[in-house]
């Protein structure tokens, strides 16, 4: 049998020229020896795996989204656990640039060994690849893994709420991943090869994949449309805007070393029910959200980026221009005792169910600095008419360990 | 309520310059009033409409698909099929130009009315939008539409095949509708708002969502791979290669005016058991292609596009250098009576399945004069060592009319 090229070998060579990128820029790096597919920009872009605050929370929303949760296999240990978040943090360095996992990679190694990388992703550029690590509430449980003092006070589970319908076998887990890429593959790949690496300590609970984002993090991004063709996120904290992302994000640990720098993540599954919304008249939708469909200007009129004028009456029917019910003004930070969230969902569509709906929504994921935010406003929203077209079916809340520096692994303060 | 801005009617304006559209080449559009998001040449392609042949079979292959099988509502006649062709013809040819649907679009139109178009993809670019109808054997059958006479000859369901576990919810249909493109939402929303179009007369069987090609038409595409993690499609037919589109492809009509140019179109969706897979040895899963997996090269030796040498013999076992049963032999042309196909796969990914494996694999679609070039490779898979990794879980089976020309409906002679 003819091996023509180890390309595996040839990563491990790379690795060091690999190791020297880092700090706030994006670098260009190849997945393996041959030439780019492309010398497109997305395709090419890294950001570093390493910094005070994990990658892909604020980094510049990719086009795609496999986000997976695990739990941890029923007899694993906190040794378990460590030495899975050290093996993630290595494979996920090697993947952040562009890299297979693993010293010999897709095709390296002893050929009659399993390789180590699954290698669909040979070929294609970084794509921009950001992998961000969460931890489930149930790892802080009395008892389990002897995490109990390591837990922030505010990580408990999330409360119920009004009208929704969760699965909980889509729901929840002890450990989470997301991926975002420009390329699915690339973002699918990363999820693959950490759940291989997990083998034995943790397998996945759940997995979804999204596409479209739903919300920018930078100004020069346009703001996205969900799929009731609304732009979605126009209010969104940009990466830029430090005060907020302080106020509003970053968590400053709670006690808790592994978790200053850290965030909580909340997904939410919100199924769409679009067949009823497509059959709605343009007026009641444009009320129902608070803004208009074409250019995302709130009711009370000018631009996208303008300020609602909650205050503002209609002349035409001499009621509030922004209904006292609109998504947009039971959502605002003024009502919501100022409180807002980092979101950086994505669309889904997965076929159709049994009746002949199409199965799509959003994938709802927001960072915030407490859960409070998270919770206060979604309470706010029980009295939202949008409910008679959204269902909220899934739901995963995490823990968000600080960046990594200097060769840590990630949570590495959990275990000291 | 304010209104900023009516970009349906702006669209409106903008139809008649997109209908100077047309012939052989790449040409730009914008889907609504907006500057464009991007000038990338990817989100600016459009491809025509009309055509000796349907577009989104030769077309180079798009990044994404969405792909839908219809079944008519239980009462609907001839007619209702014929304008329902109509009124998808017409809504395609608006969707290819980067256009929303309808007159009015999504925020024309009269407020009281629910929009015409859906609206999720105002603002993203034609992103090489392809829309690609076919028909289902059973509108065929006698007593149903009185059509009995216009089924081509050889226009039969399809046989079983060993090893098949064919779930009926997700095979068959009535009706089908392929739409690839650039960007997921835009594939998405031409079968959002052909759904909504067909509403009453036909509603979706299935549908699938697709990412990552795992074919090429031209000769610039690199081969992409496929998520057992090897270079797929490599002898596939090229859209360039005149002679063997005529010999395998494009029907000669079997006798219909509404086929002469058109070609049978197979789906198969082949469930990947990837985690068995990525426990294979390397050389296991080398010699079960009968291909390298990095350079994709046959194991008969020397590069990616180098014909494999069946009768090479290798000198470390004495044995044939591509094994008997080896993939790439089973299903060569020159072991099934010089057939080909035109391929066009697309990976998924849809989570887990609930024994915690992941549910992926690759929807397999493929282009071909006669179903026998599908049938006779099927069934020389029979043998194939790769049938322990896989399962066909759904089949579809349809006849693509040919092409449009000045301003027809697609399947125009049906009804002659």
């Amino acid at each position: 049998m003819t091996r023509v090229s180890r390309r595996g070998l040839l990563l491990g060579g790379a690795a060091a020229g690999g190791a020297a990128l880092g700090g706030g820029g994006v670098a260009l790096a190849l997945r393996d020896g041959d030439a780019p597919a492309s010398a497109d920009a997305d395709e090419q872009a890294t950001y570093p795996f390493e910094g005070e605050h994990q990658a892909g929370i604020t980094t510049p929303v990719q086009r795609h989204l496999y986000f997976a949760a695990y739990d941890l296999t029923a007899n694993a240990t906190r040794d378990d656990l460590r030495t899975l978040l050290e093996d993630w943090t290595e494979a996920a360095r090697h993947l952040a640039q562009g890299r297979e996992v693993g010293e010999t990679g897709a095709v390296g190694g002893s050929p009659l060994a399993p390789p180590e990388d699954t290698g669909e992703a040979l070929g294609l550029g970084p794509n921009g690849l950001t992998i961000t690590f969460g931890l489930g509430p149930a790892l802080f449980e009395p008892g389990r893994l002897g995490l109990e003092k390591k837990r922030p006070a505010l990580f408990e589970p999330l409360p119920s709420f009004a009208l929704e319908l969760l699965d909980e076998a889509t729901s929840g887990g002890d450990l989470c991943v997301q991926a975002c890429a420009n390329d699915p593959q690339v973002a699918v790949h990363a999820i693959r090869n950490l759940s291989r690496i997990a083998f034995g300590r943790a397998q996945i609970r759940w997995a979804q994949l999204g596409y479209g984002r739903t919300s920018s993090t930078t100004r020069d991004q346009a703001t996205p449309r969900n799929l009731m063709g609304f732009k979605d996120g126009t209010r969104n904290i940009k990466a830029d805007e430090a005060d907020e992302l302080a106020a509003h994000v970053w968590s400053g640990g709670e006690g808790q070393d592994w978790f200053a720098g850290g965030t909580y993540l909340v997904t939410r599954k919100i199924q769409m029910l679009i067949e009823s919304w497509d059959r709605t008249r343009l007026d009641e939708q444009e009320a129902i959200i608070g803004r208009d469909k074409g250019k995302g200007a709130p009711l009370s009129g000018d631009t996208e980026f303008t300020e609602p004028d909650f205050e503002a009456v209609s002349t035409a029917t001499g009621d509030k221009a922004i209904p006292m019910d609109a998504h947009v003004r039971l959502a605002h930070p003024d009502f919501n005792t100022g409180q807002r969230m980092l979101r950086r969902g994505y669309n889904y569509v997965e076929g159709n169910n049994a009746l002949g709906q199409t199965s799509a929504g959003l994938f709802f994921i927001a960072f915030q600095k407490s859960p409070r935010q998270f919770i206060d406003i979604q309470n706010a929203l029980a009295r939202d008419p949008l409910n008679e077209y959204i269902r909220h079916v899934a739901s995963g809340f995490f823990a968000v360990p600080r960046g990594v520096r200097g060769g840590e692994h990630v949570a590495q303060d959990l275990f000291a």
